[in-house]
């Protein structure tokens, strides 16, 4: 924290700010500049809040300085968190450290039919995890809102015949005992990215979770959501990235790719890419599961739907079988140029 | 619903563009153009999705052509939604419909002394309605969370004594009954703004809800998120406009005073601003009081605190008692010259 | 400018970073904290940049702690600027210092006809300067670009006979010369906002400017724009809110009155607002007007045609003479309230 | 062009659409449906303005339907443009269908010596046309406003030493010709994306363009101020996406990758993708230019400086010749898996 004085300010105002730094039981540095004095706060285990000093007589701004994040930071954990997750079969999958991890399946479960067709299309083509909501947030009340248990049944059935495990929203606090009885992943919407009552429940479930990006989330927020997760003892944690809300009316989000090096930097969690939500558009997925690969995410999250023309939700952005098939064969052609693991 | 057909379409094309509508159970009429030809849809109920057309051989572009929303809409119910609460001595405290409601008090519910201390002096300066947090849903999990259930005894003690109607935020479905039973008026707060488990708990309660727009919520979202808590039986619901999300950095929001006059032509639920969480700024937040009058909100909801420099959240946004009499005596000159009630 | 060493920087890093302050010229400050070292600057007349020390080994972030801007700070310059205008039949209009000064006419200058009844019934409802496009800036290359020279006649006849001072975009810094030759202050629009050799032409002309904020420039922006300016020796600044880019759709642009109080404070220069562009529609702009006088702003402008319908550029936010005329009674009311001269 | 009636709408009231939609020269069809009436607009050569409608009695809605771009869309010119440039020394440097280019060089040239052991150093590692910039458009006019001609005639001499074409940024209409006379391609900037004064007087000079997309401009606007180009006769336009503003604060700009597949479907023109403004940041922008590759850009142009830490101009982003000559190596394996030629 540093406490910028006003050009004007007086010796008394100056000795006012460091008397309350001192109440505060920090150490303060009074600065003399060409035109001003600043005071920087030292000793303070955590952040400072800079509304203690902002309204005192002579001050002219109170400035932030240190990162507000512990757990999830690299500074605390230099090495690479990797999410290991046996499936029913025994088989390990494994996400992050090097190993790129492919998330698909339907935007929804609709029927037992359509997940099960699904979930061997995108098993046989080399995906890792099952996707699929049976819970569905959606804008409109008369929208369709999920299979809800039925759905989460017809999950644990596909990953039965599949080994692979599953991925599925929980909105409500009081569905993750529920949830987490089917499923392996618990996943946290965009939508609910700052519902800490939320966030708290997935962290006590123990169970693996992946955060998506508030779509109107700062990467600080981004991480500070999932330091509420680790905080409450679940380290498990797979972060999304899925787009977030500009001025842009053309594509559906705006796909932060730019962010994930950054964010590779700043956390040791895995981050994955979710490219069907991040452009709302099957033309453009391809090339951004391949953007999200090259740029150094840990995984893509994709919607392929045996049937895209006849899904009742996000269908324009769902995959074919087909076009799914062929966008593994290129990641796996990037992943070894990328000296990445894709299995 | 206009689809929109590439020039190079085929007359095949655009007949399974037709077809494909008839089998939805609507009517296609297809408009032939200079350049290309559009089918428009008529007779359905609601909107229909655009995915349906999309990717449709020869289809360029599938707009959609009407609102989604009913029950909040001004063409469903013309008139003016007047939201009234009896306050514990009998008065009753009215909103919109030609009525100015002011709401004030802490951020955050911190002791019973502030509590009361912030009440007595709102309401003799003469605010209506109470407002303090006491679930507090923070970014860091390491900053102050709220007084919980203690704060809700304390709002009900002063709510008791000053007889103004308690508003008070909701962060949990789990905590609805117990905070309905405490407060007048459940809030849901920014972060929650489409947490539709949260929105259907509220409104099941039967309690006035004050429900904010989300930081990045659009004027759509937002009505939709309204029509939620209407649609589950709630009709008395207050909109309140707390600044959005936008690149600049030197105020905490952006206000949007620009959306009033049209969500005032929408619908027919009063919507109230709050400038002290709209500019994080006590400085600013007379002046954007005295503009949300002026331009037609049905209230305004202001942060006042005993001691602002001594507040443990949102110190810097919190108006001194002395200020908020003065920002109260402003008020009811502009009321006068805007023909709107206040008292 | 404050340099954060990383937790785990060695004597050696920081002692680099103090002696590149010092080869700067500069004089470095250490203070040892609980976890890190900072390292303060002092001496330094503007801001360093923070990329001299950005990469340096152990340095964790550069943090620039004071505002780039000088002559437009009310730090330099205590008092309001007040930009007063000579009209041709030597009456004074001033704008800022507690005089609220009203801008109005046609977006567009088209015929004669049509901006001389425009400007005669604005005159008579109460307006003192007069807006007009000449130059028009369009989106598309297929758009009316406005009547130029042509238009320029048109406005300068308008002022004859009406008194009032004129206000018309320039767009082209070979323009400069031609449009100050009929214009009595020059309009900076929107997408020119950084347009920096326009700027510096503008500034050399010595006739007063409207500078409107770019649609996606921050405050501090939108002060070093005016900062061009001034440096080039022109005092008469008139700053000019139209409204941000944001990610809402329903509205044109969004209107960021939240930044007017803040910008009175950290300038001198008067600000006014234009409610027109800010919002796009006719219906908003009588209830943003209101609310930018309430707010505290300088002025307003606000497009006026005597036939909306009519209009070949903007016609949908444009007011007809008669709302206009109610709206500057509702100005005139709500000015004796805020204590500011309308005239 | 779609004009969506009121549910209250009278005969009289549609039958005056119809009306004034004849009298503009079109064709109405009048659409009934079970609440409300749609009247279709066709026969409009191009967009008819939605203003002309909204505000006629009975009217709830007009919505635009066709996009306003014409030589720029690839409706219009089905193949990809292909921008071919011959050196100096007789080679030609292509870029566009199938061919990815790589721009690199000095952020500012700054010295002889800087400039040219920058260029001798990306020619070196494969870069096929030498960026530099010597008129520097900056926000404030105390930072470093370029070497100006002293700088085009560096950039000319490294050109004749490397073979190299040569890009570098123009900023006022009246240095079109001096620019003209020594760069191969001029650059407009993102600040610049919509002075249409300088649009036209770059289209005019016949040489090749690159217009960078404007830090707030959507990709209609982006289109439309190619399109600007084009339509003065210029067909040799390469676009450049260079990030977007976005409420993130931790990266420089947010880039805007998810724009580059739709982009190519909807332009013939080239585009390609500049990660060192896009990210502000050197240690992302191997990544950043690596993913512009997979995600089918045609080029992509970066920021390299013999001593990043001594540059004048955003030396945190600039890349240190050893690293660009890894990244030139990741980039042509990458290259060959997405079989696209970098050469």
């Amino acid at each position: 924290m540093l406490i910028l004085m006003h050009p004007t300010a007086t010796p008394e105002d100056v000795e006012q700010v460091a008397t309350k730094v001192r109440d505060l039981g920090f150490t303060p540095h009074k600065m003399p500049g060409a035109q001003r004095i600043a005071v920087a706060i030292t000793g303070n285990p955590g952040p400072v809040d800079p509304g203690f000093f902002a309204h005192m007589p002579g001050v002219f701004e109170a400035v932030s300085i240190s990162k507000p994040w512990k757990l999830v930071s690299r500074e605390t954990h230099p090495h690479d968190t990797v999410v290991s997750l046996k499936g029913p079969n025994g088989t390990a999958s494994r996400l992050g450290g090097g190993v790129f991890g492919v998330f698909a399946g339907p935007c929804a479960v609709e029927t037992r039919e359509q997940t099960l067709a699904a979930a061997r299309t995108v098993r046989e083509s080399g995906a890792r995890f099952l996707r699929g909501g049976a819970y569905k947030p959606r804008t409109s009340p008369y929208s369709f809102q999920g299979t809800k248990l039925e759905g989460l049944k017809i999950l644990a059935e596909a990953r039965a015949e599949t080994g692979m495990p599953v991925v599925t929203e929980v909105i409500d606090p009081q569905h993750v005992d529920q949830v987490a009885e089917y499923a392996d992943i618990l996943q946290i919407g965009t939508r609910n990215a700052q519902n800490f009552a939320l966030l708290e429940a997935v962290a006590e479930s123990g169970k693996p979770v992946m955060l998506k990006r508030g779509m109107s989330s700062t990467i600080q927020e981004f991480l500070m959501a999932a330091e509420y997760i680790v905080k409450g003892g679940n380290y498990n944690v797979i972060l999304c990235e899925r787009g977030i809300r500009t001025f842009e009316p053309m594509t559906r989000n705006t796909l932060d790719l730019g962010s994930i090096p950054l964010i590779k930097r700043l956390t040791h969690l895995p981050i994955i890419v979710d490219p069907s939500h991040g452009t709302g558009d099957a033309l453009s997925v391809p090339a951004l599961a391949r953007a999200a690969l090259a740029v150094g995410a840990d995984g893509v999250m994709v919607d392929v739907h045996p049937d895209p023309s006849k899904a009742l939700c996000d269908g324009p952005q769902s995959l074919t079988p087909a076009i799914f098939a062929s966008l593994m064969d290129s990641l796996r052609a990037i992943a070894q140029v990328m000296k990445v693991e894709l299995v």
